[in-house]
């Protein structure tokens, strides 16, 4: 365990006891169960949204409520180091969303949702069916904080570039869905193709489903409802 | 500080004690302090490159090695968790470059240089005019760790969108240059101007300086050119 950011530098680990990433960790896990307890109890699809900064994560979840309209609620924590400009969308698109400031924090952690489900996100979380938690905009960090979600979406732009599931494989492993977004730029990105990134998901994770979607021309958007229905236990519910 | 990442989520800070992470900054900043006393003694002008994920720093590079092919010497160390794809795309193109693997570290550190510059970077490294250390691909956590540099370089792509300076500004208020890429694709994305991009910086850290740069097109990169000569001691060598 890295002692700087609980993830994994083996040549920093002498500076401070293993215990103390392991406890935070283990802290967080007991956390995330907890919250993990609640969602299964109250019926709430809970989804862990990662992504780089620039991802596509809260244009997604804004073509998701066009998407939903009426048919199921949802609800939305959002976590930035500063700003609530992603909340502020989501709510404009009826995505009811609090904002987890984050101050220099690189990833949100069981304990933020718990918070936050204590405090202004309350009311909205116990009557949706999906509650999205947009995570910081970071491909590392936020991989290994269990946040009691049901499943863990990684968003990847194709605009990223097709090694991204190669040299960010911790991400990769741990998610249970990726979407890859902004498909409409394909033609203008002479080196990238859904093919490529697709066999190189499939390098790092034999078998993890892949969406194709672009939340500007809405193609794709019915798949990825499709698999958040998968996801629902007492299916879609007003 | 928080006892995650050595950042700053003040609802963690209870949970250990304040001095490892105080420690952990301070003993970074000492071996930078030892680095920087070395790239200045030996006249290298050393370039500390960040962004997030797929934001173009490897292009900037190739870009930069085109541009500067039989007139300056230049080295390079490229962070990544997993693969040494970066660093054979920056030899084919004439950089030498170390790849430093991180595991499931976020960022580079300074004992991380250290160690390279004592290993397999040490003959590039000793006879370049520009040393390069391109870090991990996020926008978050290497902003906090000096590495010796003569300045931070921070690369966004404008696919990432207009927010991203008020929604990152720990990154954008340590920068000494913001080189904004993959302005080809301007034309695409409706919603992004370089104006806009500018004015968000300007808000987060007055008077940064900004280039506009298209590693595809060539468009700017004699502007960076210029940039890196004002950055050099000694000038361009050879």
């Amino acid at each position: 365990m890295c002692d700087v950011c609980g993830c994994g530098d083996p040549r920093l680990a002498p500076r401070v006891s293993i215990d103390v990433n392991a406890s935070l960790l283990a802290d967080n896990d007991a956390e995330a169960a907890h919250l993990r307890e609640h969602f299964v109890a109250h019926g709430i699809t809970a989804l862990n949204v990662m992504g780089s900064p620039g991802s596509g994560k809260t244009a997604l979840l804004e073509a998701t409520a066009r998407a939903l309209a009426g048919s199921a609620r949802l609800a939305a924590v959002s976590g930035d180091l500063a700003t609530s400009l992603d909340a502020e969308r989501l709510e404009r698109a009826g995505i009811p969303c609090t904002t987890i400031t984050t101050g220099s924090a690189c990833h949100l952690d069981a304990s933020m949702i718990h918070h936050a489900l204590h405090g202004d996100a309350r009311a909205a979380v116990e009557r949706c069916a999906f509650f999205f938690i947009e995570n910081v905009g970071n491909l590392v960090c936020p991989a290994i904080y269990d946040l009691g979600q049901r499943a863990r979406v990684v968003v990847l732009s194709v605009t990223e570039g097709v090694d991204k599931p190669l040299k960010y494989p911790v991400m990769f492993r741990r998610a249970d869905l990726v979407v890859l977004t902004k498909i409409d730029l394909l033609p203008h990105l002479p080196g990238v193709s859904t093919a490529a990134l697709r066999d190189n998901i499939a390098i790092t994770r034999p078998g993890l489903p892949v969406l194709e979607l672009s939340a500007t021309t809405g193609q794709g958007v019915d798949a990825w409802v499709d698999w958040l229905r998968s996801q629902s236990q007492l299916g879609i519910r007003g």
